[in-house]
């Protein structure tokens, strides 16, 4: 075996070699094998980093290998390392594979010491700027290299300022640097316990060791865990001859990309700052060009700069993100990678690019982030905006709205119906604020998590909501909120962003969504890539209208209750509960059902030839019913009352059914199958209202394809006795209409049980769609709504979760038990359909697992529509694009 | 291959073709081949019942065997079946190997018509007899093989008697049954719509297809899937020729015991009646003789009978069920079976039979149910007693109390500490409660499941508890209850029996439980026998001293919070969670260390050189803090009386606290290992007490072995932030105590999600704890308290579930995740320790469970613990004894 060879000269390697020699390496070899200027160096690879991360040593020959690479390129550079004269100084930095916080940053001008330092001075006859390369090169490697905290040399430099007089960097001499050159090395001695290392080749040494020991530090580690990025991926670490572009006047230093990040025009754009090094441009102090001033400044390095990006950009055929320097005339390439764009620029660049043929349609397809199509398509902040963020809460549902603050549904809806914008803003909503809702722009609560009522409500309507925003203090009775002193009342504007939970004071300008052309393009060509199908959750007719312009295939979840919430329902709602015989319930499903059945063909002559998900009857009924405390209060209240004698006993006789009907943990009680299970006529009446609806369609000449789900299924038999149920009603209603509709019945698996006995349930079921809302809540054992406003940011913070688990699927746990049923069912039935409706169906990592275990479909709310038809194309491609890495 | 054969005579089979012939014709079969006098007849096979339900017709050849058998007994018996001169009579029986409700059930006197009848009647000279016999005949066919409804032939023997104006049925003529014997067949006609069937061989065939056909009925159907019972097991027919116990003053029917099987005292037991026939015992109208009287009336069959009953004792070795009929002085053995018995005597005969050299000890053990040992370990009601029950609720914590009605805590604690007896009856109990419950000798709620805290409490100390009697309706203001009228005011006297959930007006007589010698012996012969550990649940040193007098073997589960609800200790607990600032918690986790300190001591003392599991603090915080709901409205109250404004402002302090730290769905919430990682302090406190507790005691000699378990993890990094934090506390005290103290650290596995991915927790956990109350919770997606207080029962009965899966635990669902957890946990580390703390440590049938997967231990209420250790015995021999079967 031919001995490892564990460092490359930039002229030795290429691109392919990224795991090799990290992504800056790989790329500063492909731009040297390309004949493009680039600063001569060399490269060690992350072999070498996982040798030293496992055995904490260098291997063998690496000591020698680094020294013999030295020297050549001592050789090339006709310079020696920190030589007195004329020394050679160079930059260490690292670079892995994938970009990764955590990691060591970049040691510049190392060789650098009391002697090298007067050479540089003589050579560049510039002697501040000898000096100022030194103080820096102290800074950085004691920061970085040696652990001491940039804090004291930026103090002292601060005192020394100040002690001179003068306020600007620029404004120090030689003189001053000088004198700040060698206190800076006593901070180093009494803070690193040692010298500031003079030797050159030791500096050299350290820098390296420092960068393979990031690689084991506990940010990196942590970092690592949580992405999935395996611990022997290693770090490279680069080796650079310094190049300056602080060398007066015809020096320069910038950053540049072949098209616009922001927009994607098919224009060079890019900065640069004249007589400065990079840290500079970075530091903002200074205001840089742009990259057509440099056309007249230095108009022949600018031409060089012009060829090398198209040249590159042609070579890697995507948008570079590129660093160049330019020395006293001279252009030199510092780092060249695949740029960032905004959601917007990677559609344009990814359309323009297949049409300038650089790129195909499957390449355009994932060349564009599914997670960033979420900012296109809700109207958000306009991000060149100024504002004061006045609170923060939970991003519950996305987009932003502008407003006045009003503080009841009732004149929510009485101005929100004349046409005037206005947020509701409440302790937490109730299924009586409905009309409000509707009727607002957006909705505040400070109250309740990502599945309150408000929450829930306003994403099913596509409306921004921000929940649980603690830190507002709503005095209903005086109509205002207070914020830490602030007071806000009603009538005053606020914006607020459910995207990120920002509420803001005053009025915001918005940006409105569309699906423009090259979306609309992209995701045509997703559709061609893709295996899963996309189905939406609505339940309305308009939601339904809305996710079918955005290509939803279907719906996969339709959520009878929601249909129950609106004003003129809620009361019969309450009757049917609180009903006290079988004719009073029998009496209000009577009346529902009519009002149901209007819904529902609507939706399905929307749907017309899709299929339709119609998921019956789901939560605990008491949500249904006015609050137990307030009840309670309320009674109180009417006690202090004189003469309010039958409203009092009314009120008794509501409080005692609705106390009956509370429960400890609702999420784990009366609801889903069991209402239908013990409850005669609930699940017949919304069997009918749909069958009627579908039936009514065929004879009109439509194709409905209904699909009735029942929920929350923990045994075999539970599905038996609630399927005969809608398979004797439905047959009934279908006879009787005399047509020959077909329907089909399936569950949901959202408890953990369905999942391990899915082979039993698959026996009664003609598709499963997997509730991994739901199926999160029980497997984790986490109440979503406490979970996220007691302890989920807490985890988040100490990485004991990498991802919320409500928005991406925890694989490990809640997918384990998915795979497991998907097994289990296809063993039993294998063409048994299947699918997800949980909110993960609009979460691109999800997807992707979804995919994996061969779902057939996701299904998401209408607004992700698209996110989903891209994400299941990524995932058919074999994963996430790498473009934006 | 031979032709099957369907049909075996008495005289072909034995005992040990259960299976084949069922449990009564086996029985006859061996009774026949030991020479005992048994009346001829044949069993058909549940071969032929099998084929018949799957092929729905008599498999070939089976007519023919039944044809030839029938000859057969007709030679023996010297007369044929329905013979108009000298009839044969039969009686047709069902008779599965597993004794089974919803099978058919006996036909009597078959072969009887107008013809026979007379051939009866002057056979024996007793006219009345012929036509009794006949009467029955025709009703008991009616209503089994026709479906005729008994009650119209009841009705009309009714009518005849009022019309005759007499009242018993010996008081009926001939000429009276003969009248009834015509109406009779008129009534079959009308409501079977055919004639009564006067063919003998169509009568047998009708009736063996009927017996068939019932192993296919729907209550039949039903019990099996409840039971697990095969379908395919099917029942065998047994015809037999007849004779009468009623056939004058020299002819009896009776059964006996061949031991007391209430007492278990060896001596022969039993009842007969004189001129009667099987049914007239039943039927209890007639009181019947003591076994011992037959000597005295007819002493040769009784000196026959007595030998056989020895005879049948000492070749099934064990105590016999015998029915036996004398006609006209000749004895005839009709049916045995090994008898059913109380608790008290299955001990005291499997131990005597042991002492007789008739059992050995292994086979001791299997004929005690552990089950059955429950009744025992609890004081109970008499079973002599006379009462009225005026009320039913949940069975939430076993044993019987007399005591009189008190409505709050205070009262029961006032008067229970002066040692009077007292119940202490509230809507729900609340940790302020907790004194009253100390107090009081047993505890009735009209809220709540069995999970409720006065469930959960009362269980804990072993005091008989009823939750959710929701027929009671509590005023507390006048300080009654009253149940549909019934009112019961504080100080009347009431029982309450907690094994079955009945509320009992006045007091019932109780008998005291006692761990007698018998049943020493049992448990000390099951404890050679058994591999499984048995541990118990206890939080304090009394528990724990009466489950290491039980015989418990450490402790697998002490809840910390059931330190924590004193009432010296909640004020302290209640300001350590409402404190503003780490100080002011911290100060109250001082406080709270000594106290918790001292129990541990106790506890760990007491199971010196045993293991014993502390479990850090579980349940969620605001169950320490008062309700939210009651504060809102005591707040409400204050705000009507003048003057309050100082109370009225702390009320409101103390209700933004509470409310912060309300929740949806508690059981879900911020508990366990969450308020460990998210709150500072808590878990820190909790080991300097237990770990200075174990110092103090390894410094006075003693051994104490602690495992401190953690609750609630979902994942690995959790039990990682608490393990580091547990092991860093304990080692300091350790090494400030000087000390050489070992312990372990585990986890509960108590989530679905900690299940599916065990073997990344078993990096971290010393021992595994399985929760099963939280994990069947989580798993079924049942909330215990909602569930059996909204359609537990439902679900019972309509046979959704076949047992309550918090008692047995649910082995296809919840199991399965079980047994995953035990093979991943094993997989990373074979040696892990793996015990259950859940209340199914203690249910026999899922102790069988723990046994097969292997764990290492089951840990139970200290008054269960005996139970287990049997139940571990029968698991280690292979499964439940058949000794009641």
């Amino acid at each position: 075996m031919a001995p490892a060879k564990y460092v490359y000269d930039f002229d030795e390697g290429d691109a392919s070699l990224k795991k090799l020699l990290g992504g800056k390496g790989s790329n500063l070899a492909e731009m040297t094998r390309l004949g493009l200027p680039v600063p001569p160096g060399f490269t060690i690879t992350t072999e070498a980093c996982n040798y030293c991360y496992q055995e904490g040593k260098y291997p063998d020959g690496l000591q020698e290998e680094i020294e013999q690479h030295l020297q050549n390129l001592e050789r090339k550079m006709g310079k020696k390392l920190g030589n007195p004269g004329d020394p050679l100084l160079v930059s260490v930095r690292s670079g892995a594979a994938i970009s990764m916080p955590g990691m060591m940053d970049t040691v510049l001008n190392l060789g650098l010491n009391d002697q090298s330092v007067q050479g540089l001075a003589s050579l560049t006859g510039d002697e501040r700027f000898a000096y100022d390369a030194y103080r820096r090169f102290i800074t950085m490697f004691s920061d970085i290299v040696m652990g001491v905290d940039r804090e004291f040399y930026e103090n002292e430099l601060n005192r020394k300022k100040s002690e001179l007089g003068i306020k600007l960097d620029v404004e120090m001499d030689a003189t001053a640097w000088k004198e700040l050159v060698s206190r800076f090395k006593e901070i180093t001695l009494e803070h690193a316990g040692r010298d500031f290392p003079s030797d050159p080749r030791e500096q050299l040494d350290l820098a390296i060791q420092a960068v393979f020991k990031s690689w084991d530090s506990d940010r990196a580690k942590t970092y690592r865990r949580q992405y999935d990025i395996p611990d022997d991926l290693g770090t490279a670490v680069n080796v650079q001859s310094m190049v300056f572009g602080n060398k007066g006047e015809d020096s320069a230093t910038g950053v540049c990309f072949t098209r616009n990040p922001s927009t994607g025009e098919a224009r060079r754009f890019g900065e640069y700052l004249t007589n400065a090094q990079g840290e500079d441009v970075v530091a903002g102090i200074r205001t840089p060009n742009t990259l057509e001033e440099l056309g007249g400044e230095m108009s022949e390095p600018y031409e060089q700069l012009t060829q090398v990006m198209d040249k590159l950009e042609q070579h890697y055929r995507d948008m570079q993100d590129i660093e160049f320097t330019i020395e006293q005339g001279k252009l030199f390439m510092l780092q060249t990678r695949t740029g960032k764009r905004t959601a917007a620029a990677a559609l344009k660049i990814a359309v323009d690019m297949v049409g300038e043929g650089l790129i195909n349609e499957e390449e355009a397809v994932g060349r564009v982030q599914p997670e960033q199509l979420d900012q296109l398509l809700h109207p958000r902040l306009d991000p060149d905006a100024e504002y004061d963020v006045i609170a923060r809460g939970l991003p519950a549902s996305p987009g932003a709205a502008v407003g006045e603050v009003v503080f009841d549904a009732d004149t929510a809806e009485m101005r929100g119906s004349r046409g005037e914008n206005v947020i509701l803003v409440r302790w937490e909503t109730t299924p009586d604020d409905i009309h409000g809702i509707i009727n607002a722009k957006g909705v505040l609560t400070s109250h309740g998590g990502m599945t309150s009522h408000a929450a829930v409500v306003a994403r099913g309507m596509g409306k921004p909501c921000i929940c649980g925003a603690e830190a507002i203090n709503i005095q209903q009775a005086e109509r205002i909120f207070e914020i830490n002193g602030l007071v806000v009342r009603e009538g005053e504007t606020i914006t607020i962003d459910g995207a990120t939970g920002r509420v803001i004071l005053g009025e915001v300008k918005l940006i409105e969504p569309k699906v423009d052309e090259n979306l609309e393009k992209v995701l045509a060509w997703a559709d061609k890539l893709r295996r899963l199908g996309v189905r939406t959750n609505a339940d309305s007719p308009e939601d339904s209208q809305r996710a079918r312009d955005f290509g939803a295939e279907g719906i996969g979840l339709c959520r009878i209750e929601h249909m129950l919430f609106g004003e003129e329902r809620l009361p019969i709602v309450r009757r049917m509960i609180l009903a006290e015989s079988d004719e009073g319930r029998e009496e209000a499903l009577m009346e529902l059902e009519p009002l149901l059945r209007r819904d529902f063909e609507g939706i399905l002559e929307i749907m017309d030839g899709l299929p339709v998900t119609i998921r019956l009857l789901d939560p605990p009924l008491h949500e249904f019913l006015p609050s137990l405390g307030d009840l309670r209060v309320e009674l109180e209240k009417l006690k202090h009352v004189p003469g309010e004698r039958d409203e009092l006993e009314a009120k008794e006789r509501l409080l005692a059914r609705v106390r009956a009907e509370s429960e400890a943990n609702p999420m784990l009680g009366l609801r889903g199958c069991r209402v239908g299970c013990t409850m005669g006529g609930v699940t017949e009446m919304q069997v009918r209202a749909i069958i009627k609806a579908a039936c009514d369609l065929k004879k009109r000449g439509k194709d409905p394809r209904v699909e009735i789900m029942i929920p929350l299924v923990a045994f075999r038999k539970e599905l038996e006795i609630e399927r005969n149920k809608v398979v004797e009603v439905a047959d009934g209603v279908i006879e009787a209409m005399q047509t020959d509709l077909e329907y089909l019945v399936g569950t949901m698996i959202e408890l953990p049980r369905a999942a391990l006995t899915a082979d039993q349930i698959a026996e009664l079921a003609d598709f499963f769609s997997f509730g991994t809302n739901d199926l999160t809540q029980t497997t984790l054992g986490f109440s979503r709504d406490d979970a996220e406003a007691k302890f989920l940011t807490l985890y988040l913070e100490q990485g004991i979760l990498a991802d919320n688990p409500f928005e991406t699927l925890d694989i490990e746990g809640v997918g384990k038990l998915v795979r497991m049923a998907c097994e289990l069912g296809r063993g039993t039935s294998p063409d048994i359909k299947l699918g997800i409706c949980g909110e993960h169906g609009g979460d691109p990592r999800s997807i992707q697992f979804c995919h994996e275990v061969g779902l057939n479909y996701v299904s998401c709310s209408p607004f992700r529509v698209p996110l989903a038809r891209l994400a299941a194309a990524h995932a058919a491609m074999g994963g996430a694009s790498d473009a934006t890495k």
